[in-house]
């Protein structure tokens, strides 16, 4: 069996990998509650006499594929939890779950890996070393499945971790790449103003929480301009000011919550420690009270320079063999964060994409309209199978 | 007959007094809600045989003790409404109407000016002119009793209007004055931000209102340190910042509101300029809108030179016919705002402050364990019964 | 003798007031410089035969009026020094001194006093105890002159002080009194931002001094809107940000000047505590060095109730002996500072205002142009005269 | 002739090349005053018989080494300006002129530049097409040289355009490089804030400047924080705040003067627009006057992606050939600004940077202890000489 029979194999698996996937999206579930999605893929695996592995902590499930020599170990990872939001998009196969949609990609996901594992199960005598199937729960939600499922040993002799994302934005057929730092870290905090309430009319014997907790987020805007060095890619926003009171009633009290982004440890540090520093020094300033919780959620996802060149190589080398894929490009960095980090974190990883825009009108990810081009789920496919392929040829 | 005859006449009435506040205070009703207790002091002149005239628009409701001789009308004062606060005072006599409360001591108002005006009517030969006893509902709540009352033509007539304060945090027996302005004139804004909402990372494609809003609230402080002559009394509070969301979306709107205290027209009109220009240029700034509503409830209240000299020296030179009263100062400016400030506005007026410190511990108004030192009514009664007898001894 | 030769000897000296006036206009010396000033005053009481003394640490000399009878001590002071102006008035007399010039009216107040003293010595045989007349030098100038003549005694024995200041901006004629606080607290402060330069492109390896010392000025002006209460009267000013540099260097360090008044002792005591503790929340919140150096000059000037009260019934009763004293009003408080405070802050004192208004256009004091109207030395030395007389009449 | 003779050329060159740097080194002149520089060179490329062109506008100068074939037109530039810096390195050759220094290496540029072109103007009859030496003055200061010398033509004809710079803070022997944009655009603004004086006590009847260009800085601050998409770099410095004043005088006016980076023409434009919409909008907020220059000095650097590309393939296939250079790695973006960048904005370019990091103590480029290692200049010779001579071949 050489590689053009694996993708022989893949591509007859075109049409049963699109009506997996839209079972799931009209099926989806929700991050740490997804029951049913972890049965119905348990149930595929089995169906195949492939032994399934369960996580003891959440729904997250693993399939090794050993091709009994020895070799390196390969892990491809897919995500598959869905987001609170009500499906708006009319489709036939639009969710069943009121208020829960696959708004993401990540039934998707889940169903180009389950071809590409049943494939490459078949030519598993062809190759050395093992691929191990990794779907992954609660991506959506700190603080994700990933982390719970490493920490059960999951990527215990892994070498290398792969996975990849659909992008309703970019164009279908392509595939996206950036060596180094590819998604941000994110981190969330809470402060918590607390001040002296009174009169209006009165502020000398109150202290304004409305007024110290401004000046603390104008403050906060320097750690950007002034903090974080211009090569560096980090964003901090206060997206909640909860201070609502009565007009004639100073208040005393005021919560804000906020969001961090960083492509760096060192910038995620960093901005935890101003923003402690800043409400430390407004404390002092103003005579109040100041509590800050800070919480990095995930970290940066950094994709490992030669695992990504051996990726884009490959995929580079393969244009003729498979012409369903129409580019490879880098991408340079995006702005979401992703639980892939903690992965990429453990292991030389390279998490890249698939362009998979729809014809009509194009709807961003966690859109209630959100749409993907399911011709992306042969290229992704094609793209993962033929790179796991030569990966695996290597003794 | 002659003063004596009508101190002792309000002397005799000093448990009754008592007994209708306590009545009061136990039937609290709220602003513009006064309903019964319009009726039970529509009853008590009723059964006096005094004729009352009720007002169209409100509760508010006068009557006219007219001597039959040439002279000047004086009007009485007294607001009758309650708070919506639950009373927590334990007293015998407290309300018992779920979460309303006489808070303030219009209860201790009413009660003192029945009095005085059942006594008046009794001694009407002796004296010139006429007596006009208001009460007033709603001073409590924008935009207030009095605007109403006076809009009906209460004041057609009338020379002088006076009235008074109870004060729990003055002590009890002394009567307290200031002449020229002083209660603040009250405004109220509201100020609507509008910017753009969005995704945490991509602040670049929103434009954050609470940044806007906080910056708003930044600016907004040098209206007070900057503008305002440090001779000027002003307060500008931002009360409410309503800016609840998601830590990780960009709030798009964000609603503040806010009171400003102000002692004389031109500081008033100043501030309500110097906010509009702000909330203008930060919009401009900031390419958000910006909209604000700007509500003058009650102006500064003024007191009239000449009459508040009168008030003193009558209080002064009656000092030895009634030891009740232990002292008459000069309390200068004080904080709340009062729609008495109305009547002032139309008509030379006076409002003083009857010190009503209870034994034991002191709470301030508005607060759920309000309480006055009942021996203060009686303070009251023959403070202003004096002051309108020698009042109306002119011809 | 009788209060009417007093009256007659001071409108004898009327020109020779006038005269002595504009020798000390022609002869300004800066404060603490004035030699020449004190050796004129000197030539002038030797002349008469009045012992003077001198004081050791600054030019200020006093000259001492006995009436050889038990009785009250009256000081009566008045300033002599000039300030750093060019004049460009165009007057016969104006300064021969370049750039010194008597811009604040101190010739006319050192010339009415010496009038009044000199027939105060005429008359002691009529007056009851002594009168202790203070030149005093340095008031333009902190600490001021006064200071430094109280810590020599200069008050010992004293009972009572007053003095006046003539008023360009008030009509000529008129004497105006407020009793309290009159006259505003000043303190001067310095505060030093130390951060870190730097390349303009690399801010996270410097410490941006500019921004630090903005976000203080930013939230310095707080204590002014919130922790001062709208009854008080006071400002902070940042009058200098000595900040120049280039502009694409990243400034290392700022240094900020500023001015504050306040009407109470307690007031520009949170004020200077306010100041520092912001200083050093910033320091704490921006990782910088916030050195302040923080002082006040001249405490509030507080008229005495009793003595301000003894001074405007005087004045009051005489209006028909003097009818060049054309009112007596109060005017409330008046901005600037004044270092007669610390007289007033050792005994009961009143400090009252000459009203000097020059025909045509009237310029504020410390301006190059500005005039007096020179019958308000008349004014000044019947009212003062008068006052004295009046005060020493109690045995 | 082969390329080995071109490398044995340019290796026989070396002292001679340390020796030309040396001289330079020790007469430096200040950007557009380069005088005695221009003649050196000038008489340099006189003695060997290659005519000099001059520009009419600055010192700049180019020489043309034409192949006589047809072919492609390369330009290769060199900067040759010093620095307004006292120089204290204790070098034997340090600066002759008192206060100017070559602290950013452009006589190293000059020198290894030099050599490379007398060396092709040797081997001319091996290659196609041309060579232009550009020996441009005044990098150093807006507007920069490369501007005049374009304005005059010097562009005409060339195809691409390739320049250096030496690195003292990187690794000696290596070259690096980095495709797309490299260096940042940069921007000057002055802004005068122009408010209203007056005295400290007074700021009813003033508008403070200070207060008001504080919260511009402030203000701006939120253009780098929430305009600008993190995947861009951009800085913000305010380097001047020129508002030194006296303490107890509000200032009227208060001058910034700034330095904006940025590295796409999009945020060159977008942080323009904020600094002028911040500025106009507290203009109206604060009612005062704010004029804004605004001037972008040098564009963004691009580097062209195929050109550089070239480069890298040439210099990685050399190797062997030239063990001098001992690495050839991407350095990602550099913060400092250049005007080279106006030449790439004409032609497809590269700029490389050469390793240059001396034995001992590292001093920034701008530093008054600034060193280079000379081995440095040999690498630029053979890279730049070899990446020429394989340009040069294509025909």
């Amino acid at each position: 069996m050489n590689k053009d029979y694996l993708l022989q194999l893949l591509r007859n698996e075109q049409e049963a990998t699109v009506s997996r996937r839209r079972y799931l999206h009209a099926h989806p579930e929700l991050s740490f509650k997804e029951k049913e999605t972890a049965a119905y893929i348990t149930r595929f695996y089995e169906n195949l006499g492939l032994p399934v592995q369960h996580c003891r902590n959440n729904y997250g499930l693993t399939v090794l594929i050993d091709s009994g020599k020895p070799g390196r170990t390969l892990a491809l990872r897919a995500d598959f939890d869905a987001l609170p939001i009500q499906e708006d998009t009319g489709l036939p196969f639009a969710s069943v779950n009121q208020g829960v949609m696959h708004a993401c990609g990540h039934d998707a996901h889940t169903a180009y890996l389950m071809t590409v594992a049943a494939c490459l199960a078949r030519v598993k005598d062809s190759f050395n070393g093992k691929v191990l199937i990794i779907h992954q729960p609660a991506e959506e939600m700190a603080p994700g499945g990933a982390k719970g499922m490493i920490a059960e040993g999951v990527l215990d002799g892994v070498d290398t971790v792969m996975g990849c994302h659909f992008m309703s934005t970019m164009p279908c057929g392509k595939v996206f790449y950036h060596a180094g730092a590819v998604q941000h870290a994110r981190s969330k905090f809470t402060i918590q103003v607390i001040g002296k309430g009174g009169h209006a009319s009165l502020p000398e014997e109150a202290n304004d929480a409305i007024l110290i907790a401004s000046e603390l987020v104008v403050n906060l805007q320097s750690i950007i301009s002034r903090r974080v060095a211009s090569k560096e890619s980090a964003v901090l926003t206060v997206g909640s000011f909860d201070g609502k009171g009565q007009f004639n009633i100073i208040k005393d009290q005021v919560t804000l919550e906020g969001d961090v982004r960083s492509m760096s440890d060192y910038t995620c540090q960093l901005i935890e420690e101003q923003v402690k520093r800043i409400c430390h020094g407004l404390e002092e300033a103003y005579g109040c009270t100041i509590k800050v919780d800070y919480v990095t959620d995930y970290p940066v996802l950094v994709n490992d320079k030669n695992v990504t060149g051996e990726v884009v190589r490959i995929l580079q080398a393969e244009q003729d063999l498979i012409p369903e894929i129409t580019g490879i490009e880098d991408c340079g960095v995006l702005n979401p964060s992703e639980d892939f980090a903690y992965f990429a974190a453990e292991r030389p990883a390279c998490f890249f994409y698939i362009g998979a825009m729809p014809t009509g009108e194009v709807y961003p990810h966690h859109h209630p309209k959100f749409r993907l081009n399911e011709k992306s789920l042969q290229v992704a496919a094609l793209a993962v199978g033929s790179v796991a392929w030569e990966y695996l040829q290597q003794k």
